[in-house]
């Protein structure tokens, strides 16, 4: 959640930090997914990449919503926890010399970021809860649904295809 | 996975990349766990940092023997995923003032390591079915078995009793 300008004294500042750390997150995605759209040699899994973009753009627009709902500009706040997935992610990506082998990093390092996404919308969402803020679970809980089925479609297309295909 | 000595061309090279990865990011939550133990308050949740840091200190063993069985050194390589999500937890820990709302902040840094690793055991899992590294299958589908126990119940004491203290 990177420095703060302000320290966390109640679970609301903690609530807003989050929800800032994930908006931060979130843009950084939008940056990273064209770079493996472009790397990216296995039809299916450019495909699968350039939809999840498309989503993400959504649940940026959406986490505006949520910002507007509770009354707060919407902004981020620098996440060392999303740096270092995506930094990991360039490495990697730029070590592999085998196409077949970096499409089934690639996919790894998607599915690392979309795990790190159900982690932080997971507990937004029970903060909610908790913090009374009912008008924003629903959209919450939509993003947490699409994060989880783009995990899950990236296992299907690892297995069936992507992994298959490097591993062969 | 850090900067390799080696570059990487195939999915043995890549296979053996992120056992390396998880293998440093295990010993990393091992330094990070008792910081952890030392700075909760809450019971319930001190005694969960605990047992999570037997069941850590025993996936290294299983790793130790993954390697074994591939006939590989168990080594670690600079992950830059583990270290931004650790760093991001440090200086949230060090920025609440209050206990309880610190408390809150620790369980979900704890749930975003716990996703870490549930994403890269996956991964393995995966593609040691494909690479027919059939042997070690169980040993990781153990960890991967106690990684998502472990979030699962750190869900359940956010919504029964952590979170709800910090919120109320």
């Amino acid at each position: 959640m990177g420095l703060f300008t302000s320290p966390i004294k109640t679970m609301d500042d903690l609530y807003l930090h989050t929800l800032q750390d994930i908006y931060y997150a979130e843009k950084q995605i939008t940056k990273a997914l064209p770079v493996m759209i472009g790397k990216a040699t296995n039809p299916a899994l450019k495909r699968a990449f350039e939809k999840h973009l498309g989503e993400t753009e959504k649940q940026i627009t959406r986490l505006d919503e949520v910002f507007s709902a509770l009354g707060e500009k919407a902004k981020g706040t620098t996440c060392p926890a999303i740096d270092g997935i995506i930094k990991e992610a360039n490495e990697l990506i730029s070590e592999c010399d085998d196409h077949e082998v970096r499409d089934a990093a690639m996919l790894a390092a998607a599915q690392a970021v979309e795990h790190y996404e159900i982690t932080r919308y997971g507990t937004l969402i029970s903060w909610s809860k908790q913090l009374g803020k009912t008008k924003v679970v629903k959209l919450l809980e939509q993003t947490l649904a699409e994060e989880k089925a783009t995990d899950e479609k990236l296992t299907q297309l690892g297995e069936t295809n992507v992994n298959k295909k490097a591993a062969a």
